[in-house]
């Protein structure tokens, strides 16, 4: 509980821009997924940096939690309050601050949606590549490092995000980074707070990389026979220098619930989605190309579409599928599997994970963005039932286990939330006790998002 | 000086990898350029990970500083040891350790250099693409963030690095990162490693992204009336979505030089030197494109060659550039600037640098990777002058004054060493606080690369 002055002196300065209204504390303790509610004390609205700092540097004198929000799409309980504490909402700083086309860079403030700055992109040739499917803030998307199916082309988070000013656990205001493409002047600040899931300050700015539209876009889907297959061709393709905008998996589960359920005609088997971005020549050369690798590797029904309406259906149904998947098992919540494996392991990671979930009760149909080596599985649970969220669990770890076993990580895109944090010293060793002396030494009285990502006192 | 009884320690694990000659110490103490001699009081030649971790577990208890030392190709400074101490030399630790082709990755010791690792990859198909010009270790390189000409299409070493092994400043060994493309599991150390200099920990093995080798290869020269025709190309070509794997630029004055030193037979303006990679008609259609956009922009004499013979001598000259222009004025060094702005801003740049060196007694030919913003001038000074030195420094400082008012880096691929400490507080403000935050709670007792980089005590 926040003690009462406390809570004056934040409304003191916020006015309406502090809530303590029970629906409002359960929505921001509330998750996407299967975790537990945990609302916070009071829901802070900011409307600029100098509110930022001055909420921050008022809770840290009290030791109370601080904790970041966006638009609430999390998958691994990042936002959740289970010490309690002020969530800041960035809702009503959603702006983007300034466009440079020249240097092609834009920045925005944290509540900023990836559709809107694209909307408001529309017109000026550029845009804003990375989609990790939900319209989540820029902000957010930069404290999980999240990707999505257009990474194997624009990279994820991680190589959008040229700068940011931060807040830092003392409610100072720090900016790293610069506008210029590259730079060697010491630590890389920037690429230290992008994933550290609001555990270090809190991102109140963005300056983000934009690419140019691209004159031509084609998309494919094609078949295969076998999950094998698909993932050869996927290999080939990169090693050749092909480098789709978009490469997707979906298993032959998750095409028997689109074929039932969002009006798809697909063959039963394991399937490619793509999309090829580029001048009209390469974009044809590229599609051409894939079609010779698919026909070598068992592909079939290979088909490439160039018209708007044809793609967005596609991807439409792509983005959907989540929803569609969690929809035939109504009132069920998911355990969405995230791991990350080195594309050579790919064809084994996901067989075993295959196999482990035909032999469990779950249902767990398997979707990924496989030209990076990600994949997930979404583990439909009864969010009632303590037994299902067990075997759920017990799949997932196992799927991690064997993904660190093979080189890879426990999380592609999700992050660590409260998820995923009994895996990091698996995953990271000795490197976790690093992390958790950063994490000291920028936030001794750990008042930033505690609970979650480094090792808990 | 490091007390007996210590050396006598180090010697016994290293036997004959452990040096005090007074050459070998001269050597490893001085710099590629105008910084002044400061030798370590002994070299280690360590062979694998473990006697780095023993050497710097020993060095740490007595307080010693450890610095590491490659191919000493730096131009800061980096390598040498005010405080004295042990250069840790990773000539010995030079090995290709695995390359996994399907994942486009390879595991290398630090010691291995960009040539030997190109020239074992020669007949796998791929190659790795960050050309400094010098010959530098890959340790070297990750330790200050290297890029060079090919950074425009592939990327800098922040984004080549997958992973890290690193022995930090206690002896402890850890691994960053992952062999997958991407994770979101917690904080992003590879990249907090990758230009820390050494002064958080020794590099003693990295994996490294590789890429294919481009199918097909053109170079192009095309010179412009003035600068700006020269950067306005380079804009609208980014704009348009043309990646040249080089766009570079020359200055009047290095083209004379080029001309009378190395044969080179070109119009006495400004020039870009292209260079581009993909498919065969990729390749064409974006050679073809540039013509156009030069054309527009008063560019004149463009012409593409695809032969081998004719690109080897066209990137041999740009990489030979730093010696041709340093051989007009016999026995002088150089202080070579390294500033990088957004492009938009690098036409004035660029400008206010030419004037300044045109009204100053030394000169200062430029050149370098303006698809990136970044270049240099090459400011010649004789060793023994401390007018020339003194003079060279305030155009060096009033450059990077420039570059960080319009939103740029007083370095973009060089680092900060010894030479641009004193810049790094206008560079970072309070952020350089967190860097020093950081330095003290990885390394405590200051023994990782003293003097460099962070804020001295």
């Amino acid at each position: 509980m926040i003690p009462s002055d406390v809570l004056d002196e934040l409304r003191l300065m916020l006015g309406e821009g502090l809530s303590t209204g029970k629906s409002d504390l359960s929505l921001h303790g509330q998750s996407e997924t299967w975790h537990a509610e945990m609302p916070p004390d009071a829901v802070a609205y900011p409307r600029d940096t100098g509110q930022v700092a001055a909420i921050v540097a008022i809770c840290a004198r009290h030791g109370i939690p601080v904790i970041g929000w966006g638009a609430g799409t999390a998958l691994e309980g990042h936002g959740s309050a289970p010490r309690g504490g002020v969530t800041v909402d960035f809702r009503h700083m959603n702006a983007v601050l300034e466009v440079r086309a020249e240097d092609m860079l834009v920045r925005v403030q944290p509540g900023c949606t990836r559709e809107d700055l694209n909307r408001e992109l529309r017109a000026s040739g550029l845009m804003f590549p990375v989609d990790p499917g939900a319209n989540a803030s820029l902000g957010g998307m930069a404290s999980t490092r999240a990707s999505g199916t257009t990474a194997l082309r624009y990279g994820t988070m991680r190589d959008q995000v040229r700068g940011l000013e931060v807040v830092l656990a003392d409610g100072r205001i720090i900016r790293t980074g610069t506008q210029a493409r590259k730079s060697s002047a010491g630590y890389d600040l920037t690429a230290l707070f992008v994933g550290s899931e609001g555990t270090l300050g809190l991102i109140t700015e963005l300056t983000l990389r934009l690419h140019g539209q691209p004159e031509a876009v084609s998309a494919a889907v094609c078949g295969f026979e076998t999950t094998e297959g698909a993932i050869d061709a996927v290999i080939l393709a990169t090693q050749m220098g092909l480098t789709p905008a978009r490469m997707e998996y979906v298993d032959t589960a998750t095409v028997r619930i689109l074929n039932a359920a969002d009006g798809a005609d697909l063959p039963e088997t394991p399937h490619l989605l793509l999309e090829f971005h580029g001048s009209d020549t390469a974009v044809a050369e590229d599609a051409a190309r894939f079609g010779e690798i698919a026909g070598d590797l068992g592909g079939s029904g290979y088909a490439w579409a160039t018209r708007p309406e044809d793609r967005t259906r596609l991807w439409s149904m792509r983005h959907r599928a989540y929803h569609t998947i969690l929809a035939t098992r109504p009132g069920a919540t998911a355990i969405v599997t995230d791991v990350c494996v080195p594309i050579s392991r790919l064809g084994e990671a996901i067989a075993r994970a295959s196999a482990d979930i035909d032999a469990s009760p779950l249902d767990g149909p398997i979707l990924g963005h496989v030209g990076d080596g990600n994949y997930h599985a979404i583990l439909m649970v009864d969010r009632a039932s303590p037994a299902e969220i067990t075997e759920a669990k017990r799949l997932s770890d196992a799927m991690v286990a064997h993904a660190l076993d093979l080189g890879g990580t426990a999380t592609g895109e999700h992050g660590v939330g409260l998820g995923k944090l009994h895996l990091m010293e698996a995953e990271h060793g000795a490197a976790w006790d690093v992390m958790g002396a950063i994490k000291r030494a920028l936030d001794p009285d750990g008042v930033m998002n505690p609970g979650k990502l480094v090792r808990q006192n």
